[in-house]
């Protein structure tokens, strides 16, 4: 989970053992070319959500094989997930992407 | 690659075939506890940059290993190696970390 990662960026102070595996489980996640599509295709339907019936379309893999990976980015804690009658709707959890941006940021030297 | 990978934020539009294979591979990189940790300890040394005789001191694990984490870290172009007598130094590239944050950032909603 990116919420038990750690909050300043990754480059101010050595990260310990906990913060790395935790981080190391969120990256884990993204580091899959079918989760990263699955991901970014969520985000740009209407209102940042979509189903798993909206998506499998996009992909020649099989519709469990969408849902494996949809379940692998909910538990690194990057999307939500909601059953509404038949289908699970999936969103993109803007915060926790908020706080991967800020983990990534540089620092910024200041000269002087 | 970052650079192959894609320059807009990955919830703005969906990621090509080509862009997610590069951004995984960047992913993967970071997707290592050890990988992590000397990362951010490389950037925590002064200017930014560090040897491998400096980082060992830091892991249970045995010098070929981190030479090893450090190659998956430099061939994913998230730091640079420069070799001085006997020690390769390695330094962070902030310009690819500045990318990846680009990219992992949420988009603004602007109301009205």
């Amino acid at each position: 989970m990116i919420a038990e990662a750690c909050s300043t960026p990754l480059v101010t102070e050595p990260l310990t053992d906990l913060e790395a595996a935790g981080l190391a489980h969120v990256f884990k996640a993204l580091a899959d070319p079918v989760r990263l599509r699955l991901f970014s295709l969520i985000a740009s339907f209407e209102g940042g959500q979509a189903c798993v019936c909206d998506l499998t379309p996009y992909f020649d893999v099989s519709q469990p094989t969408i849902s494996h990976h949809l379940k692998v980015l909910r538990e690194a804690g990057l999307v939500d997930s909601e059953r509404r009658g038949t289908w699970i709707h999936y969103r993109v959890r803007s915060e926790a992407l908020g706080r991967l941006s800020l983990l990534l940021a540089p620092t910024v030297t200041v000269a002087g």
